[in-house]
């Protein structure tokens, strides 16, 4: 892999004190939460995005909040940096860390504390995986609406760091629309609360702020989450296009009109393929491009919408349309697109890019994606959320060709750079990371990046926590 | 009234040095839009929390964003506080002024700069009124959903400082919900963009910090927001109870059941008499409680979700179930409605409190408002959002009885420690303002003032910008 993002210089001091650090760290949580075996340390090299790894000076995985506090207050001490992990599946290596870090995984803290239908709200430890906050309420008709496809895997706290998406999040919002309150531990260990069961909070939304901050304001330990009653009913329809093109301003056309399905997911021919040979969910393959659109509600509902979205689709010349049939075809419709990075992988080594643009320029950015990954002799597959113009483009590569790896990020960066010129942004629910750092002054003016540069700093004036990921290393205030 | 709130000690300087400001500011904007006559004055010394005012330094009414930056650097460079003013609707008197302060008022900033349906948002001044969107979309089928009963005056500008909400709020979220970008002028006249058209946006949320933090973190001088289609069609329909409490607990019941319709307001009885008798809208006279709860879609859905709420209701044992039989009959409810704090003026003077609880202890704090007015021999009415929980009392008294204001004031601090000791929080849509601050350690432990402190120093570190609100005089950082 080519290594074109710089990491930051390791604390030498640091770094020679470690056998001291790690007797004091023993001291703060139980022996079997403190991993410090350089082979044991292996797992927590790297997260989801595989192609950097640095092995930390140690990994504490606390069991409550004064466990954890106790950590940050020692390490803020110390000056030694805290990289924070959740289940390590970040896409944009949010999760990497560094040679002198401390990373403070919060997967052992993984208890449903609460659950309150009145107020329609959760309250769990950050460990707890997405999917499971569904799974504990979906008996009484319940579930947390957004679903990264990595749900099965990915913890609540991961997914307020990146402030996640998922497919159903058109409708429902992504995680900072579904985000009640934490506990948030600062990075010298005072614990704060924000938010919590009623509506609104007084003064600033540190909420909101924390949301999406990537790890760097502080560790949220606990979390309180809106529940959402289950629709009476809900059905994928498959609609094929014989263009990207048609597809895409189909997309723009249904938003425009003002309607909201719960999903319009998007699938070019290239990862048309790829999920069906995994999935066998029975995409068409005589398309040039597929909208996997959701409607839900009782049936009128459903036939009304649906109604309204096929006499769009037909405007724009749609060559298939198939309603779902069943529960079980349904499953494996969503299982196919939810599968797609996996399905992916399969085949190739790739990154995946998560730029987003207004939904007007979705036609034209396909175009000049492909335009891009052409120039370049790679392939790409475009798997992505449409309805909210979040693409995901997973450029194809050889990740032992550092030349071939060098090509790859190197398209990536001139797409999501499209993307920002086409009026989006750099990312939509994977978070800047490690990966979109250094592209942050493309998307913003330096007097931007000033002020998140001085609210970083109202919470942590020494850079460290994940002091790596979001801003430019240079120019650093 | 009385003087419990306490203002900041106006600089001496800054007065003693008035004529040359004056002389400075009229460089910096048109000579129309720089108001200095006292007479002229009066209508910028109050809010719509009249019972405070002072006199400010000047008014500059700018019409361009490099007007309203000049004047922010300008006031900068000499430590001339700032106060930001919309309409001047605060119930929390956000926008009171004092006597060294310029009050930078953006009613001037009327222009809607671009509607875009493919993107389903609209870009406009932060002067426009809140109804003016949905009018200049109205007519293409999409409005724009936060709903604030002073809408038809109120700018866009103060509901985003604000964070305003609405009746129908419920089903839509209140303004960070329905907010995609800011231009914002910083302290020093820098001018920034924060969001956009696209999906999120890289790096952290200062755009849903911005919301809400009352002028405090620099001047909004545009916004754009989401517009939304309109529904199919909407319904109210009147639900009158025996006793408030069966009227709370079947909200936290329908909320419970994870139903969700656009608006569930709620009217004691008293509030109930005051708007029928201005807006003769045809409530129930011979009821304790009367729930407004509104449905939308086609007929079909309304109606499902109708029959799902009156069965909960029954179970409660309401009295009166009425649906609105008209356009104009609809009108009339939501009219009566939205004219609660003009048609409870006609009667009394009052002050408004804005406490937000949890759903499950809605009957609990509608009980003990009552006991506290009661101990404090005053009147009171209960007009409120109940489906978000947001509590709004209003204590009737005479402002020209100094007694009489003392106890209104004190009976509405204990209502709002009332609803923070219930888990809630002390406003839920007017803001802290002047009118709450000294209340927020109330809500807050000294931690999570400091970090929120902190914030707002990472912003305006000399405390410039509406410096009298939102946090505690004493113990500022």
């Amino acid at each position: 892999m080519s290594e074109a993002i710089q990491f930051l210089e390791p604390n030498a001091a640091i770094l020679s004190r470690r056998k001291e650090i790690l007797a004091d760290l023993a001291e703060l949580v139980p022996a079997e939460r403190l991993v410090q075996e350089p082979n044991e340390l292996v797992p927590f090299e790297t997260d989801g995005f595989i192609a950097y790894r640095r092995r930390p000076l140690a990994v504490v995985l606390p069991e409550t909040t004064a466990q954890v506090a106790a950590v940050m207050k020692y390490c803020n001490k110390y000056g030694i940096p805290v990289v924070p992990r959740g289940a390590g599946t970040s896409l944009s290596g949010g999760a990497i860390p560094q040679e002198d870090a401390v990373v403070l995984g919060l997967s052992a803290m993984t208890g449903i504390l609460d659950i309150d239908y009145a107020n329609r709200c959760a309250t769990v430890q950050a460990g707890v995986t997405n999917l499971s906050i569904s799974d504990a309420v979906g008996g009484d008709g319940f579930f947390y609406a957004p679903d990264p496809s990595s749900q099965l895997a990915c913890t609540i706290g991961g997914n307020i760091g990146m402030n996640s998406g998922g497919a159903h999040c058109l409708k429902y919002g992504v995680t900072t629309n579904n985000l009640l309150g934490v506990k948030l531990v600062l990075v010298d260990g005072t614990v704060i609360e924000l938010g919590g069961k009623s509506l609104d909070s007084a003064g600033y939304d540190l909420l909101g702020l924390v949301c999406g901050s990537e790890g760097q304001l502080g560790i949220v330990t606990e979390a309180t989450v809106r529940l959402i009653a289950k629709p009476e009913g809900a059905r994928p329809v498959l609609f094929g296009f014989d263009s990207a093109e048609s597809a895409g301003t189909c997309v723009a056309d249904v938003i425009g009109a003002g309607i909201v399905p719960v999903a319009i997911e998007f699938m070019d021919k290239q990862a048309i393929e790829i999920c069906e040979a995994f999935a066998h969910a029975g995409y068409p393959l005589d398309v040039e491009a597929l909208l996997i659109v959701e409607v839900e509600g009782s049936e009128a509902e459903m036939e009304a919408m649906l109604a309204s979205i096929v006499e769009i689709a037909k405007r724009h010349g749609v060559k298939t349309v198939r309603e779902s049939q069943s529960a079980m075809e349904s499953a494996l419709i969503w299982k196919g697109r939810k599968s797609a990075f996996g399905a992916t992988g399969r085949i190739a080594d790739y990154i995946c890019m998560d730029g987003t643009v207004p939904l007007s320029q979705l036609a034209y950015v396909l175009k000049k994606t492909s335009e891009i990954t052409d120039r370049y002799g790679l392939r790409v597959a475009n798997v992505f959320h449409a309805g909210d113009g979040n693409m995901h483009p997973l450029i194809l590569y050889n990740i032992n060709d550092p030349e071939d790896a060098a090509k790859a990020e190197a398209a990536g960066m001139e797409i999501l750079k499209l993307c920002v010129d086409a009026g989006g942004c750099l990312t939509g629910e994977h978070g800047v990371g490690i990966e979109k750092r250094d592209l942050m002054r493309h998307q913003y003016a330096e007097a931007d990046l000033a002020q998140q540069m001085a609210v970083r700093a109202a919470f942590d004036p020494n850079w460290t926590l994940n002091p790596s990921k979001v801003f430019p290393l240079e120019g650093r205030t």
